[in-house]
């Protein structure tokens, strides 16, 4: 494939609505970059097909890749996005700065066998006079919401004009943003969307840090320890399969939180432990006693020097 | 049509999940009362047919009528849904007693060769888990939404969930609830749903009152009375003629504004005017100059004893 000049020129954005690219099988990676090209490509596939959306917001990487993954497995068609969200992004955030890395996403999303792509500008997501919103009613409490305060009703909204505008059958969304994956099962649910959601567990790295867009943020020193954010959760669920071993119908959420507050207050790195959160799986809502037949998940966010990373674990 | 046992039992809600009546055309009308029954007769239309859409909240009259046909005239297929939905009243409105004309209702929609009705309960909209709503910015600040906080993001909540449920290519709105049609066409583009929204012109009796499920609340004395919101309306629209035959090229709002309310308090029956705006046509916001050759929407809400009727003309 040949990717330089036609995609740097994708880069700035021309007038062309829609680029294809020769891929390696015998179907063609198309780029949209218009909702009414992306249209035009949705209705010349087979009514009947499934078509399996992807939702990313570029910098992509084999978390990405095991979505893509998990889509091409299960339906006829791989649709993927890559927008970087600004509804979803707070007045102190990384918007600006968040990683663009077009070039090798799509060469990433091709070898992956990925029929088609849509890259919209931020002009054509939302117009001035852009008023209506998708509201999550009381995901702004839950811990994440109460951080990045908006951040889940940007994230409705966003997946909402998606799954709009690709149509899939399907949609696959990483379990690492474990909110998102309950927010989107919900907005689903409320507002009646024709698409079946599929979470798709978290992929690691050898030492168990969470494959994130945000890590190349990191200096190699603060990289080296970030993985600390995984063994914290690690001691949790040792401690809950105890309790089970033990027969102990509960265990105290406290414990829980503890275990890993204690884990990350060790490492010096850390400048600041946003939350540890043990919630309901449905609804991610803070729970003070755990059963051990249902389980629980426990989620943190931690800066490592100016960089904000978030995982999880499903007990 | 046998309208008597069949639909007193639909009207107790059954556990029958669909119901054919036969039709005097070759096709026959299903009532569909849940989502699953109503995508189940949805996906054995063809795929390439055109679907009209008309959201009711039932107590269906002519100007309902008038929206059916102008779907029959334009699309292969028509739907129409039938739901008060408990989102879009206030604590104090009428929802529990807005009319339930059910048995009625069904006659019209099938004389008129309606193909699919939904009907489903409460219960089948509202999860008690629902938590998304679709939230239009700002429309709250408009006249209509001052007056009824929290309305337009019932009315958007619920077309929003229709259009997934029923997936129309087009849908049909009165444009007696002008703010109604902006709010849509402003979802509609926000959300990039793909819908054809479609206003339809208000159906007035003889005497100019705009037809609404509300008038029939109306005491015949009050009812006599009605006529009174078209005809300063229609004072309002004399005046604006004037200016544009004599090439003036604005007019003051204020002045349209006037003639109107001075009509509306020359009726003793009004016991309350809740607004007359003059407003964009665009998005019903507040102008103090009308253009002559623009045009603008005078938009009005009166009380008649307890009932509050609503009207507006296009200028």
């Amino acid at each position: 494939m040949l990717v330089s000049a036609s995609c740097r020129r994708l880069l700035t954005r021309p007038a062309l609505a829609s680029r294809s690219f020769a891929a390696s099988s015998a179907r063609r990676m198309q780029i949209l970059e218009t909702v009414d090209a992306f249209r035009q490509a949705r209705r010349a596939l087979p009514a009947t097909a499934t078509l399996g959306l992807v939702p990313t917001m570029g910098g992509l990487h084999d978390g990405h890749m095991s979505l893509v993954q998990q889509a091409r497995s299960s339906c006829d068609f791989v649709a993927a996005s890559i927008f970087v969200n600004p509804a979803q992004f707070g007045p102190n955030e990384d918007y600006s700065k968040y990683p663009r890395t077009f070039e090798q996403d799509v060469a990433l999303l091709e070898k992956q066998g990925v029929d088609l792509v849509f890259f919209p500008s931020a002009q054509e997501m939302y117009s001035p006079h852009h008023r209506c919103y998708v509201d999550p009613e009381g995901f702004d409490e839950l811990v994440e919401g109460q951080c990045r305060k908006g951040h889940f009703r940007g994230v409705a909204t966003v997946v909402s004009k998606l799954f709009n505008i690709v149509q899939p059958t399907h949609a696959f969304f990483g379990q690492k943003d474990a909110a998102q994956v309950v927010l989107i099962k919900r907005m689903v649910a409320d507002l009646n969307i024709p698409v079946q959601i599929n979470a798709v567990p978290i992929v690691r790295e050898a030492d168990g840090l969470a494959l994130s867009t945000r890590n190349q943020y990191l200096s190699p020193v603060e990289r080296k320890a970030a993985c600390v954010l995984h063994r914290g959760l690690v001691h949790a669920e040792d401690l809950f399969q105890k309790a089970k071993k033990d027969g102990k119908s509960t265990i105290n959420a406290a414990e829980l939180r503890d275990v890993v507050r204690e884990e990350y207050e060790r490492e010096p790195l850390v400048t600041a432990i946003d939350y540890v959160s043990v919630g309901s799986k449905e609804a991610m809502q803070e729970v003070s006693e755990v059963d051990t037949v249902e389980g629980a998940i426990i989620s943190v966010a931690v800066k490592l020097g100016q960089c904000r990373l978030i995982d999880n674990i499903v007990l």
